[in-house]
Formats: structure tokens, sequence, C-alpha cells
């Protein structure tokens, strides 16, 4: 039993846990409201280990986790460590490098979960160490690797990280054969979309959706959240002037193919593919506009496109203890034709909504998302 | 505090619950191999508490729970007490009445958990108390009557209880468009299915999954099953000779409609319905027959017609963490066109069953089967 013993983590191991975990809940808090940047949380402990300061990277152009927390506890921080959800950036941006800010405030050690994948910013731990700062890196690395699993993953990829939501029925339908539909999903699913709007950085849906549905897409119900860019797919430019989702709630941009004919502005115009728009091209350019995150809300068509362009990291069903037997599937076309071409996923979670289940699940091959 | 320790049950009721919900256990082992009996268990502790018999009531026609635990349990079962999960019967069947079996052994209590609904059956708690045995009704009654649900449902009914099962894609399909769907589920779910028809007394299938999938529908894998009775809905009587339904692995009836041309002995014949056969003459026909309970294995024409039907008790469906995108949908046409008609289900329980999910729901209308 010593050894068993000796594997559980000692006091020290569970207060830096701790302090981690914080620093990866605080870091949460600001999802959809950082990009192009990532969310990061920062925890400082004195040197006896009491909890000093804590801050989280606010918004783009504001100070990073470290700088907020570092004005938190002011001279406490000296001889203390700091837990830090991503590597602490090496370079000057909008910010001062946070490295050095470490380095100024005194701080003894740092243990941050997450290396930095961005080349402009890699490079703070070398610097720390430089600095005689002892630097540890992993603690809780995969819990902090899946909070900024939007972020990580566009980077890697240099498109948004791609969110594909829908509600259906147990039998898979989205609405009744008249096509009715309000409420399949309970207002408790529907109030949880809204968290799901907030922390994404666009919401996009297709011209079949805006013309059935009339959606509004903006967040509601949730205090202090940044809108997200409303994103309609209208390949022939065939939205209405009166549409809710042009209102001034949340900034909205429409996109049409190169050739469609329309005298609204700012639109954004894209290569038609063998249904709709090219996915891949309006990914580009979402993530050229600092775009790191999209929430897919509908329908079945757009839905289908993006997993037939393999260009879905995650899914989030919610399922309504409802049968129907007629109406629109939540999927339509994605280019499978036959089982082995299916897209398998692993369920990640499901948790009970109200009525409903949500069911999230990622791409069998890519769990790292 | 001292009100709350109040309501905690104590020490001996602590013991009762104990001995009941081991009976409630014993009872679930002999699921699909009483009907048309119910399923019963039976705890015997003799006057200190301690057990000293159980049993169960295993196959129609053999001794009922109370005599097995009465004859496991011996003269110690004297100034004992009985925990029986369904009251014991006053009435010579089979079997001579099980109310007069505890008085000739000396049980001084019982508790019984549901009262019995059969006519020819109730009574025996009056039995019971007129000859001085002090007994109890209600212990632990949600839990038996639910392990008993069957059975309870198809005497107030007078039809078999349904439970329809799917397995499906998160986007609703059996299948991919070509017809493929080997294997959407797992073999964990595949092998779970085995169980539902091990429980089950009838296991029904349409004649489309009859020939998409020429099924076997007997249990493999389990061993002492009870083989449930095939039941193939084949209005126009088109089953092959060489169908694996028709080998002797178990019991099997072929439904057809009354007009249909077919030299196979020993069919059913029933009225046709606007699809397929009448679901309701079916189950009166099961009912006739002993049948207590039917698992419904496929496909989506036959779910849609007992959904229509109003005869559906409870919904068991496997979600395999797949899109597709296309292909036909788990449940076809129920006669519902809009959303106000949806059947809607409370889920009872949500399980991971090797990387699917398992959903169990019942009608919203009908909690108490």
């Amino acid at each position: 039993m010593a050894t068993a013993a000796a594997e559980q983590p000692g006091r020290s191991d569970q207060a830096d846990e701790n302090a981690m975990r914080r620093a990866i809940a605080l870091a949460a808090r600001a999802l959809g409201a950082t990009s192009p940047n990532p969310v990061v949380g920062c925890v400082i402990t004195d040197a006896s280990g009491t909890v000093v300061g804590e801050g989280f990277h606010q918004r783009a152009g504001g100070p990073h986790a470290e700088v907020h927390a570092l004005r938190d506890a002011g001279d406490k921080a000296r001889g203390g460590t700091a837990y830090v959800t991503l590597e602490p950036c090496n370079h000057t941006g909008r910010t001062g490098p946070c490295a050095q800010a470490l380095i100024d405030a005194g701080i003894a050690r740092v243990h941050y979960a997450v290396g930095d994948p961005n080349p402009q910013a890699t490079g703070g731990a070398d610097t720390l160490r430089a600095a005689g700062i002892e630097v540890t890196q992993g603690l809780l690395e995969a819990e902090a690797a899946a909070g900024n699993a939007a972020w990580l993953t566009s980077v890697r990829l240099h498109r948004p990280y791609v969110l594909l939501k829908y509600a259906a029925t147990l039998d898979g339908r989205i609405a009744a054969a008249d096509g009715t539909s309000r409420w399949i999903s309970s207002a408790d699913s529907r109030a949880d979309v809204h968290r799901l709007r907030a922390e994404a950085d666009a919401v996009v849906v297709g011209s079949g959706t805006l013309r059935a549905d009339d959606p509004h897409l903006a967040v509601r119900g949730i205090v202090g959240a940044v809108q997200p860019l409303r994103v309609v797919l209208d390949t022939n430019a065939t939205i209405e002037a009166g549409a809710r989702v042009l209102d001034d709630a949340a900034p909205t941009l429409i996109a049409v193919a190169e050739d469609a004919k329309t005298d609204l502005p700012g639109v954004l115009r894209l290569p038609r593919a063998v249904t709709g728009l090219d996915v891949n091209a309006l990914l580009g350019e979402l993530y050229d506009r600092g775009v790191r995150s999209v929430l897919l809300e509908g329908g079945p068509t757009l839905a289908g496109a993006f997993v037939a362009a393999g260009a879905v990291d995650k899914v989030v069903g919610y399922l309504a203890p409802v049968l129907l037997g007629a109406g629109p599937a939540a999927l339509a076309d994605a280019g499978i034709t036959t089982i082995a071409d299916a897209l398998r996923l692993d369920v990640t979670e499901t948790v009970r909504i109200g009525p409903d289940l949500r069911i999230t699940a990622v791409p069998t091959a890519s769990k790292e998302r």
C-alpha cells in the first residue's frame, strides 16, 4: 500500500491542481469574447501557498490573464507561484510580454498547462527559466486544452473551430410533416443554446432556415455576453429587408454566390459549391476576420455541407423525447451513401437538460479536438 | 436535526427494504419466462430477521415464489416474516393458494409490495389477516411495480405490453442511403438486445425488415433464456421457405391478411389496416395466446403502425454516435402530421452501452406503465 500512497498526489500537488483548476474556470468565463486570442486564466499564490491574485484575459486588446492576476496580487506575488492555463507569452503585441511581467513581479515558480502553439507567442517558458524562475508545464494539460479547444484547433487548421448544433426528436426529426416545430426542444434547451451562441465568435445559418424560421440568432438572457457575428449563407441573395437577423442586436454578415444579384452593401461573395456555397472558402474568410469558433445553427442542408467538407469538430445534439414518424431530418445530404463512409463520433458527454438530452460528440479520428 | 434523523428509516425498516429489494431482484430473473403469470420474488426471514429462504416464480405451471421460498426456509420460517413482491394469491390454480401455504408454515408477518389486480387471485391479504398474520402492503411498491410493468399493464389493458426498440444514428437513420447498416450499433448494444428478447414473450418484425435483413430473432448468448415467440407481420404472405426466422431455434407465428394467398400451415389471419395488418387485432390474438409482453424489433413501418395505434408502452433507443445525412428513418408514418400531435415521452433512463447510448422513455400520459 505504500506504493499506492506514493502515487496519490500529496498535499502540495493537490493544492497545485486546485489552483490550476481555478485558473481553467476563470479562463472559461471569457469564451466567445477574446478572439482572435485564446481564453487564458491565471491564479497567483504567495510563498505560503495562499491564493493572492486571480485574473483572466477578458477581450482582445485588453490585458492578458497574468497581468490581471498580478495586479490583483500586488506585492504579495513576490516569491509566489503563478498558475497559467497557457504558456505565458513572450512577445510585445498590443500588451507587453507576460513573461517579463511575471519576472518583474518577483514570481518564483510558474506552472502552465498548455504550450503556446503560436510561433509569434512561444518562448515565454525559456525567458522565464533564463530569469531563474522554476517552470513546469503539463499540470491539468488535458482539461486546459479542452477549455481552449476552439482556439487550439483554429491555430492548427487555420480555420475556425466548427460546432454543429441540432435539436431533434428521438427519431431524428427537426419538424413535423407540415413544418411545425415549436417547440420540439424545451425552454431549458433553448436557454442552453444561447450559452453556446455566447461562447461562439460566429453563428451560421443557411437560407432554408432563414426562410422557414426567420431566426434572430442574437444572444438573449446572458448578462455581459459578447454578441456573435451572425452569418447567413444566402447563396442567391433572397434575404428580405425585414429579416430579424438584419436588426442591430448583433453584427451580421450575408454571404452570397459570386454571381448573385444583390444591392445589399457589405456582402461576402463566395464560390458556389455543388449545393450552396463553398464551405472552406467561407471558413477561410471568417478566419481572416478573426473568427476562431463557429456555431452551426441550421438547418439540415447547411449541416450536411459542413459534414461533407470534413469541417465539423464537435456535435451537440438536443434530443427531445418526442416521436413524429414524419418530417425533415436533422442532417441532409452529407455525401455519404454507404455505411462504411459514415461520420463516426465518440460521445464525450450526455446531460439531461430539462426533459431533453444533450449529447456531445467529437469525430473519432480527432478526439484531441 | 432530530427531525431529519427521525425521517430516516430505522435499522428494522432498512432490513425490511433490503429483503424486499432482494425479492424484487429475484423476481426479475424470470422475466420472459412466466407468462401469462407475473414475475414474483419472495424472501423469508426468521424471527430474528436473518434471511432463511429465497425463491421466485420460475415458469407458469411451476410453484409460486412463496412456495419456493418456504421450501428453502423449512422449519426456520415459523414465526418469521415473508417479503413478497406481489400480493400472495388466494386461489387454487395449477398450484395451491400461497396465502394458505404461508399460514401453514407459521409465518407471523407478511410484507407485500403490490396488490394483485387480477380478480381471480386477489383476496390473499384478507385470508392472511383472518389467520392472525400481520400484513403490510406498499413496501418498495414503485420498484416492484416497475419490475412487473409488462404484466400489470397487460392485465389492465387486456393486451400485451409493447416495447418499441430501435437502433439508429444520432441523425435518426437505421441504414445508409444504399441500405447498408452493418453495424450501426455496437456489439455491446446488440448483446443488450438479446436480453430484451429474452425478457419478452414475443418479438415482432414487419415484412420489410424480413426482406431487408432476414433476421433470426432468437435469443443467443444468454444461458437459460426462454426463447420468445417470433412473430412476423407478413401481410401478403411473401415469406420465403428459407427465411432464418422459420428455423427451429424458437417458435414462430406468421400473421397474414385475411385474404392473403398462402399454403403455410398455422398462419394467423388478421384484418388489413390502411397499411399492413390491424395492430389491435394482432395484440388481442397474442394476449389470448398468453403473450403478456411484446418487443417490436423493426422496422420503421411496423413502429409507425404501433405508434399510430397508441400501442407503445415503452421506447428503448440505441443511439450510435454516427452521422449519415441520408437513409431510412427509425420511425415511418405514425399518422402524425403536425407538432401538436407528436407522441411526447418522458426519459426514464440514459445509459452508455459501449460506444452507444441507450435511451429509455415512456409516453408522458402513462408514466405509471
